[in-house]
Formats: C-alpha cells, structure tokens, sequence
C-alpha cells in the first residue's frame, strides 16, 4: 500500500450491518456502509483515514480487518447504541432494490470531529450524507486539493439548497442518472451532467450501475461502461468502492494530469467490478493489486477498437 | 462510397412511413423502416442491395434518395395498396417507448424474392421479421460470408422453434437486452449473451439502448458505450444503422480480422448517434464520410484512459 507522496486521503461517511436479500442467496449483518467499501477500495492505492461512527456492538474484528488494510481508524468513534443497520432487497434484474430496513442507531447523534492529524488531508472524500453535514466535515480540513462528494435523492428533494450551497465548493460530485435528472430536470444524460457542473462542481460523474459511469469535466463527456461482470452477487457498496477506487489512485498517483481523472475512474470500474462479486467485502477481500492491475488491462483491450 | 472489393451487401427488412411523437415534438409519415435506416447508414461504406415492399402510396422521390446514396433498389418491390406505416410515442426519457398503430398494409403479403444479381452477395442483413421468413432469404443466397440478423420479443415467444432452427445457421445475432434475457431465462447480461451465442450464432451483439452495446465472440466479452449525445430528437432507426454501419464497414474493409468487428461496431456506434440526432433520415442526410471519421476518433479518445 504505497503512500509514494505526502498526500493523504479523508473518507467521511458510514458504517454499517447490511442485510441483503438477492434472488439466489442472502446476506445478515455484513460489514458495509459508505466509508468501509470506500476504504477498503482506496486502501489498495494509500492508506486512508477514515472518520465514522459505531456502537458498543461493532466487533474489534471489523476495525482490525480496516486497520490491518492500513486504514487509519483514529476518527472511528465508538457511541453507546447500536451500529447503523441497513436492509434491502435486490429485484431479479440486479439493478434496483427496495429499502426494507433503516436503523440509524447511533448514526443519527454523527456530529463528525476530525482529529487533528486529520486536517491536513489532501484528498477528501464526502460519502452521502446530508449536505449540511458535509459542509460541516469541509470546513474542518484546512487546504483540500480534490474535494469528491456523494449524494442521494433524499437530499436533493429535501435539501436543495444546502446542496446547491456546497455544490460549488467541491471539485467533483458523484451522482446517479436518476439523482442528476432529479436535481436539474434535463432528462438527457449529457445534459444533466452539464447542468449539474454548472452548479458549481469542477466535474461530475454520473454513475449508470452496470451500465458505467459519465464524466463531465471543462474538456467535454467521457464514458466507461462497467466492466462486463456474469457473477454479480450483490451490488452493494458498488458505487463507494468506484469512489475509493478513484480518490485511492488520485492520491497515489503523481503522473500528469491529462487523462488521471479517467485512469483513476478506470482502476474505480475494475475494483467496483470486484466488489459486486460476492457479498460485502467478500471478494474484496481476495483480492490483490496484482489481480486489479490484471483486470485493468483486461478492461483496457475491451474497450480497444 | 469506395468497395474495394468484390464484396457486396445485401439488406433485407421494411421500409416504412413512421409517425412518432416525443415529448417536444412529432413528425408525420417520415421515411423509415430497418432497410431504409440500414442501407443509408452502410452506404457511407459500401453500396448496398435493397430488398422489401412498398405500396403504391411511395414517392419517386425517397427511391431517388437511396438510388442516389448508391443502393441497389433493383429488389424494391411496389405492390397494390399502402405502404408499411407505424405510429408510436416516445416517453419521456427517450428509451422507451409505446407503438400507438401499425398498418403492416403491403408487407402483409411480403415474400421477398431476391433478384439473381443478388444471390451472390458475400454480406447479408436480416432485418427484423419472422424467423421464417428470414430462413426464406437465406436459402436463396449462395454462399453468404457473413450473415447478422436482428430479431425481437414477438419471434421469440411466438415463434421460437423457428428462431431456434435459425440461430446456427447465423454468424451474428443483434438483439436487446430485454430479448436475450427473454430468450435465454438468464438475468445478467453477459451470462445472456454467453448463452444467446450457444444456441448457435458465432457472435451476438446485445444493443442497449442509450447504454450501448456489448459483443460476446468466441475471444470473451466487450462493451462499447453509446455515443453520448447531447441532442438525442428521435431514437428510431438507432439499432438498423448501428448494424448498417456495422455491415457497411465489414463489407468494404479489407483489414485483418482482429479487433475488426469492434473497429466495425464503433462506426455503426457513430452512425446511431447521428440518426438520432434528427427525426427520420434528417441527421444522417446532412452527414459526410469525414464527419463520420471525425467523430469516430472523438469517440475514441473518449473510451482512452
């Protein structure tokens, strides 16, 4: 887990017992939530910091399986309660889910405090959570280079304008196509992404599921299908993992900027490609850099013509 | 539009007056149907042989607009009565969409007899219709390089024992998402289109839409992201000059077989991006050969990383 610079990368976000239903298998209590895939992506780029909260149920275990990954838990605060719990249903196409169960638990007093050591991190990532919140999490780091946020339709609905409040403090913001029609009313994918950096983004990537990813930057649109995956377990956590794919190698990676961006979303498909391979951080877990470069390549002449 | 060689195309399918509505404007009896969209995309490559039935309603004036892009409208059949005419309505976000009418009129009595000069064609389309009848048209060619045929949702639940005696007899199939998951009870796609190709065809092309398409050969799995266009007016006729493109290219291209297909199945991405664009053949009678090229290379360091 190279370092290579002094660049350091912040995840902010959640952490969960997810208990997943899909149409051939089903899952209780896995290690998930946005900050956990997140770091565990990113932790084979840099080793992150990662600030989130638990309960007094959350095994020493799960916060060895992190820190033996190099992530630096000394922003993991333990409450009294319970840990956030999460349950869903995947329909039979894989693609979309019902919500059954939210339990915030000890999610809901999240008043996220940076350590010290915490708040000369370079890279942040802002996992979805109200914009509010974020903001708060943003003014507490004292120069950030690259600022990526994530968000819901929840937010977009029911917080519009602290949204479009922090929306132009950020460098990039990760939205699904659903949520980028939602915020700006243009049904045409490309548009919305426009739309959507006008509001203040640097760049936007509109995330598809199994169809890829978008990005809109100054320089114009890009594309990444996903990575054509025929053992899809469960797709939780596939977004995050992009994320952490992403900040993880942006962190890492001096080369020039020219092509980062869409290099750092590659190795983000290849590792979210992983994750959907098993259940939690399963097939992460198997996983090597060796087998993500592999794969990287693999994805690379699949896109040759 | 260079041959090169001594191949030659030849198209099968409707052409027909399309009405279509979308949710900001509508056009009435535009020219269409899969030959027409097929053969004007191919001929950007190669010009192509025409066979189908209009009625007696077809102006002079849409026959000159093939013969003068070079198609060999010698197989276009004028019978007593109307031509083909369908009606639909697009929904909001431009992938779906409702059929309001269809008239099948002349091509109720289509038996497509192909002309002698048409026999030996090396390249071979055929276009959506009954499997039947599309067996019907291969038996009368001699000895066919390669043949791609499209299908749809009504062949494969009304006429699937014919589709099946068909499939082997094929080098490539073209069908949607939805149809392979149809045809073969598999949900994933790349697992769909595996087991499209063991039913006999030696590749199988699956369009998705807005999300492109994915090719699974013999050599594994790729995808190719649609286009992504900003002015998307009318989807009609996307998937016939994706494959007319497709066919057109690998009809005048002499270039050794690897990675020829998806060299292929990029311009015929181009071409359905430009089709779009328009209502009816308005986008692509404004296009040239150089803007094709051009675009295809802004595609192309677009999937770069």
């Amino acid at each position: 887990m190279p370092a290579g610079n002094s660049q350091s990368l912040l995840v902010v976000g959640s952490i969960a017992f997810d208990s997943i239903e899909t149409p051939s298998a089903s899952v209780d209590d896995a290690l998930g939530g946005s900050a956990t895939y997140f770091s565990y992506a990113a932790s084979f780029f840099t080793p992150p910091r990662l600030v989130g909260v638990v309960g007094e149920d959350f095994p020493d275990e799960h916060r060895q399986l992190l820190v033996k990954r190099g992530v630096d838990a000394s922003g993991l605060v333990t409450l009294p309660g319970k840990t956030f719990r999460w349950k869903a249903r995947y329909h039979q196409d894989m693609n979309t889910r019902d919500t059954l169960e939210v339990h915030l638990n000890v999610l809901e007093e999240f008043d996220p405090q940076l350590p010290e050591s915490f708040r000369d991190s370079t890279h942040v990532f802002l996992a979805n959570s109200s914009p509010a919140l974020q903001a708060k999490v943003l003014g507490q780091i004292r120069r950030p280079e690259l600022v990526l946020a994530d968000t819901m339709d929840l937010w977009i609905q029911g917080q519009r304008q602290d949204l479009l409040a922090l929306l132009p403090r950020l460098d990039g913001l990760l939205l699904n196509d659903s949520e980028a029609r939602l915020l700006t009313g243009e049904d045409n994918l490309v548009r919305a992404a426009q739309a959507v950096r006008r509001l203040g983004p640097k760049f936007v990537i509109l995330k598809k599921g199994e169809h890829g990813a978008m990005l809109c930057t100054r320089d114009g649109v890009f594309v990444m299908p996903a990575y054509p995956s025929e053992e899809v377990v469960d797709p939780t956590g596939a977004g995050d993992s992009f994320a952490g794919g992403i900040l993880g190698y942006l962190t890492a990676d001096g080369s020039p900027p020219p092509g980062r961006l869409r290099r750092a979303m590659a190795y983000g498909t290849v590792i979210a490609s992983l994750t959907v391979e098993g259940f939690g951080l399963d097939r992460l877990k198997r996983a090597e850099r060796s087998e993500i470069d592999k794969r990287l390549e693999t994805y690379r002449a699949m896109l040759a013509f």
